[in-house]
């Protein structure tokens, strides 16, 4: 920390329906006041707190029981704008990295003809394997769907903007999930997207590239530019960031491998 | 209504702190079904509703008591981030027509070194209100703040998106709001912003175009694109719309006109 | 003219090996000086003038023998950029309009794996006839041929932008072409591309609105910000234009009526 | 070179008014035919050539005489367009990174009410020198003027593009200029600008890196995409680049150094 500054972390594992924190431990170092807080704006969780100059270690464990609920064809309908619940509305909207208003005409083209619901949104996700790269160092803080789109390149987090992207233009409410994921060549952070369906949230992740039942859910926003894990407000450098994501046996001694699967799966 | 079409209307008045609902009437010609909901997320009131192909009307009438919060100086001052209420959060980021993250250095340059506190506010309003020509027929449905800091000209929102924009980028919460608005040459929707000083949102107009006093607020949200007072999912055309403001006299039989302020003023 | 201003025209037919002016005559009204300019860098010709405040009509008439080259497919091939002539270079990198290094891999995803030659160029033309939709309204002077590809709507001079894009980003030279066109719903000017293949600058309309032999070549530059008919330095508005394009019978006393053709076709 | 690939090249020094070649050697490893090839369009010289897969190498080396013409302001006049020489009209227009037509109002609130002439084009260059940091990394093959005057930052390229935006805004002829610059901390390529006042091409340097009369001009055009000093159409990748600039003894055995000047200088 080269300046006084004021940090948000969303580093922190959510309580939901589908997954329980069995322990945790978020250490600062120095000891620092934070407030760790739940938005129910977007059920996220930040940590907020005020760094004077020096080193700053953040460090994070936790345990969590991971229960995705597994949907059917059935259930997952599209819901017609009329009938979308409230809270689901914000999620319609165009936003910072992914301006739906832009696309409305392509999003019609590619996947307006397609028979409505999951497999739609399937659709959508094996568009963006087909023709979008996993390429690293091609996109940064600034870079839109728009551009993902164009350039036809990028990492995970371009692949969620403009699957959020077509879903929006399509009026499917659609927004962005941090999560940790186990599975991914390495263990780190990872991004994916939701969509609500039926009566649910459904997790969709186009990359393809870890078992959907080892996503450690974090946080969701419009994007990218809700759930980030470090905001820094004030000036200071990232030294390094390890993550480990490990399975851990349960109470009978079994260990229980994430699994890929194509039903609809919902974390949310 | 050309085609089955949903919509999601924001022009009914809010009840808040700051605004009683004496009476109201909304009326859709035909009869439709529809849904009134308040949105936690964002404060807003959304009337949602299924249209078949013909003619539409709705026709909305309100009395509503408004009765602003004048503050002073002293209370209105910058919160540091480590300390912002976690509702306020979300309006940190960037969005979709306030992409704060291109400006930041644009920002800092023009306003980081002035005074903290309501009177920085108020000299982005200033400079808002000198630099950008208020000129219809520049800006579309698409403009983001960024073209209105290039372009220089535009109207009510444009001006609201460059203010959230300069706060946002100065890490000051600030929001959109649509009121109607009592003073303007033709009564009529108009959209402001407000940022969260002290511990509430403070309005700000740079437009100069109507007393403050005189706004109904209708809702807010990250910018325009969560507070359009109609959505339509489908397709429709907009055949006309008219607005009418007035001052209605009180119980005591008063007629009390708008009038224009510098001290700080809340309505949320 | 509102205040004294620089003008621009770009109104005058150009004497080619494929069009003998036979007759012509510019009047200025108020009579003002000009200078008539041929710009040895784009083939343009450029009116050049000064003019007070007041009003001011210009009139141009022409009468031109036009005559087209019709090619072969055998001959209209691609040529490797390292042989190329010089004088076609410039046609290779992107533009205001048509920033082709934004979208290359689209075009190599759309045409790339195409037979090269004119049949390659004919297939973008089909695509740009059946994706683009010719809208009037959606675009203004700043659309580039991003946003038409985005949005999938435009007029003649959007529909070459676009078109020139995809050329370019493919490594062939491409340029944007301003034309009268006779057989147009109403007589106008029109706005078209050339790709250079073979050893000369091939025509093509996107647009199919008219026939191509009826085209008037008035000039040709990167993209549209090259050739605008009027480029106006100061403060004036453009109170009407009147275009008239017909066919006038030839010394034989025969009138030839243009026509369509699917041959390669060449007006340069 | 991974696939066949076409290269155009732009490394070689132009023979002008201003300096003279006096020995020189382009050798391609392994020897390759190429065109070596002067662009009336531009005044650019082009290396043209095809290369097999495999190692590349290219070596050029010059012995050239600088002797840059150095005016007064009397007669570095700004001159009405309509009175401008054909040749300088294309550089009135927007280009690919310098979209002028964006960014009006902007030039003339900053500029517009300055006294015309070459204290004008100073004072855009001192603008740039205060207000936009020299760094390295934040801007890349697409960035455009607009970018750098939201960022605040970039590279001599940014600097100069930023430049040509605004004089063009201005309605001044201006064009982007690549030279090698001696006295750079290290010699390499460098980028600057020109505007053309009164009867000729004066350069400007806003980055104030390194004595003008040091400069080796390479070539012009409207913006960078014009000048690249490699282009290659294919599949290659840049192992390395050294590049040394270095003063020479004249005939009479005398080294003369580079130096700075604030007087209107031209090497076009």
């Amino acid at each position: 920390v080269n300046q006084e500054s004021s940090f948000l972390l969303q580093i922190g594992a959510l309580e939901t329906a589908h997954q329980k924190i069995l322990r945790e431990k978020l250490e600062l170092d120095p000891l620092l006041p934070f407030h760790d807080r739940q938005l129910s704006t977007s059920e996220n969780r930040i940590v907020q707190f005020f760094a004077p100059p020096g080193p700053l270690t953040a460090r994070y464990e936790v345990i969590v029981e991971v229960d995705p609920y597994l949907g059917s064809l059935e259930e997952a309908v599209e819901v017609p704008v009329s009938e979308l619940p409230p809270e689901t509305l914000p999620f319609l909207y165009p936003s910072r990295y992914c301006p739906s208003d832009r696309l409305l005409q392509v999003a019609d083209d590619e996947f307006g003809s397609l028979e409505p619901g999951y497999s739609r949104v399937t659709a959508i996700c094996n568009w963006l394997y087909e023709k979008i790269r996993y390429t690293r160092g091609v996109s940064d803080a600034h870079t839109t769907a728009l551009e993902t789109y164009l350039g036809r390149e990028g990492v995970c987090r371009d692949f969620a903007h403009l699957g959020i992207m077509f879903c929006r233009a399509l009026n499917l409410p659609a927004r962005f999930v941090s999560v940790y994921a186990y599975g991914l060549a390495q263990p780190d952070f990872h991004a994916c997207f939701e969509v609500f369906l039926g009566n649910r949230w459904y997790l969709f992740d186009a990359t393809r590239l870890a078992p959907q039942t080892g996503f450690l859910r974090l946080g969701s926003g419009r994007d990218a530019a809700e759930v980030s894990f470090a905001t820094v407000f004030g000036v200071a450098e990232l030294e390094g960031m390890e993550t480990f994501v490990e399975v851990v046996p349960n109470e009978e001694g079994k260990s229980i491998e994430p699994e890929w699967t194509v039903q609809p799966i919902s974390i949310a």
